[in-house]
């Protein structure tokens, strides 16, 4: 299992995380294969989208934060209630496929990890399996 | 990887693709493992749901709407804004398991393509391991 | 593949699993891999969040039911299409990595199968890769 560190700046934010997730993808010298990506955490997520245009990460997090605002109506009393809802709705994992020794993403996908409750350093585990 | 594409007919619709996907499994030969789905796209997402009752997908749709409406005060210029959180919301990816040769699902469920920025032609791609 | 069944005893409930996915996870003897898990139903899901405060599982229920209420105008007649359209926002299926015999959680993570149309009883199917 290889983990690397997120540091996040601000209590919500997105950080793209593509270029070290691709470099660990290429010391691994898997050719085929799935690269499965996991956060530890219970006030943060992952997810893919698009690593364009920065306001599409802006859009995302602004209409997460409209349905499920930090300030509520919360049972849970650390404040932070927004973020663990949100980490259920984004998900804690996900996968990309390895072609020829490379993450294999769509032309305008980027891997982020997605910050709810921060700032904060963040660890993102990795396993990846050949599949030939 | 094998890719199968899917035409989508609006620009919002779930298609579903259990058919297309059962084939490659049998092409496969795999009797025990478990089947990846990837959409290599960041306004469409892939969903588990039933597939007996079509009202269910357009009540998905339609409340995903309400929630994250076409128009609404974006920051992201291109008029797809909703369909990018959405992809967020109901991800990229999921995966079945497959025994004895054919995919391994619920009695009701069915695989769909979460079409949010149509009419298209879209990509899913896939990849299966073997579990023994 | 391995099942094991989850009683579920409201409309709604978030039943904490994951000592029984721990127990399968040793039965299987793989020191380090990858645990698959996914439910075969249409109205319920998988998460995983924290579970030491029970509030964090009532104001994830309670904010879906919020957003997504029982009592809608839905299309889908059975009276449960709030559930089916939780469940595609929660997810089918999620993965655990697997280190050293045991299951890899974040200090504060926990697995919950998300009952959103009890109480029933459920299934939840298990299958294990080994990573080396």
């Amino acid at each position: 299992m290889e983990i690397i560190n997120v540091k996040t700046g601000r209590r919500k934010e997105f950080v793209e995380i593509t270029s070290q997730i691709e470099d660990i993808v290429r010391k691994s010298n898997v050719k085929n294969g799935i690269c499965f990506l996991y956060v530890p955490h219970t006030t943060c997520g992952l997810t893919i989208n698009e690593n364009a245009d920065p306001s599409v990460k802006k859009d995302i997090i602004d209409k997460l934060d409209e349905l499920v605002p930090e300030d509520g109506n919360y049972s849970h009393m650390e404040g932070n209630a927004d973020a663990h809802i949100k980490s259920s709705i984004v998900g804690h994992s996900l996968y990309v496929f390895i072609e020829n020794g490379r993450l294999k993403l769509g032309t305008w996908q980027g891997i982020f990890l997605c910050e709810f409750d921060g700032p904060r350093i963040r660890n993102v585990w990795i396993k990846i399996l050949k599949t030939e």
